[in-house]
């Protein structure tokens, strides 16, 4: 893991969205255009290697790293999005939250089976976001060929609930 | 306004988000590479000719189209949020709906005095989050020296609301 300029911009935000929790902010990162582009160039080093059909973002920040890359890609971009907000037909899976449970969509016309899928988000914690999408790709038939995160928050240990997948993570905390 | 691509992919979806509403999907042209390039292609041509200092993004489908324009001018990405989304210092402006009031939220240290900001979202309809936009740059000190947008649904005035400013609107509806 070779040292970003996004690195040093990543910045803790005590108690934040509830007291105890140390949020990391990432709008300085894109702020910095030098430093938002090296998170998509290595991005999008890493996706092409793996030469995906489609690149899907995760609902919000995944959209602001996942569509410059489907971009540079020439690559569909395919929104995961938070329940109600897909507006054509779509399928649903639900993840467990700390307490109760929360559910990400993505439209049944999306991605086609047999697909090659590469995930992007900005930041991988328990990992729920990121399996509960795995598992929508792949009801769709598609395959997941890897994941990005800009941060990877190692003592929550989401890779774990990723085994089995080709994990980047460019930033770990 | 020259024939693009996207026009032909939006689709309309009935009775979404509930009865009588007929929505614009987009996210078939965020599937067409081609098509989605020509859109930002656009937007970064408008967007360059106004020398912006920062390109600022509107929750959730601005930073889809917001994050590739900054990248391609090489200028700051700025994300306008809901309420509570976003970690730092905010200053936040209330806009009407039809129903009730919803607000939007913007980091004190996004903008600086003097700054040229150009405002992207996807699209333009009664023009409630688009001025509260300006009004949060505003604020700030900022300029506000265009916005851009994918579609215009003229039926509903919301560039009246937004008169005395540049506006694009690649696609009317």
């Amino acid at each position: 893991m070779s040292r970003l300029l996004a690195e040093k911009l990543i910045r803790d935000i005590p108690d934040f969205p509830k007291p105890g929790i140390i949020f990391k902010d990432i709008t300085p990162v894109l702020q910095s255009p030098g430093a938002f582009q090296e998170v998509i160039d290595q991005f999008a080093e890493f996706a092409s290697e793996r030469q995906p059909d489609v690149i899907v973002g995760i609902e919000s920040r995944g959209f602001v790293f996942g569509a410059p890359v489907a971009l540079a890609l020439s690559r569909p971009f395919i929104p995961v999005r938070k329940v109600g907000k897909l507006p054509a037909e779509t399928i649903r899976e639900e993840y467990a939250l700390e307490y109760g449970v929360n559910a990400v969509e993505i439209h049944t016309d999306s991605i086609l089976k047999g697909q090659r899928a590469l995930v992007i988000d900005d930041l991988l914690a328990t990992g729920g976001t990121a399996r509960a999408t795995a598992a929508l790709i792949e009801r769709l038939g598609g395959r997941v060929v890897g994941y990005s995160f800009l941060i990877e928050l190692s003592f929550l240990h989401g890779r774990d609930k990723l085994s089995g997948y080709d994990v980047q993570a460019l930033i770990a905390c």
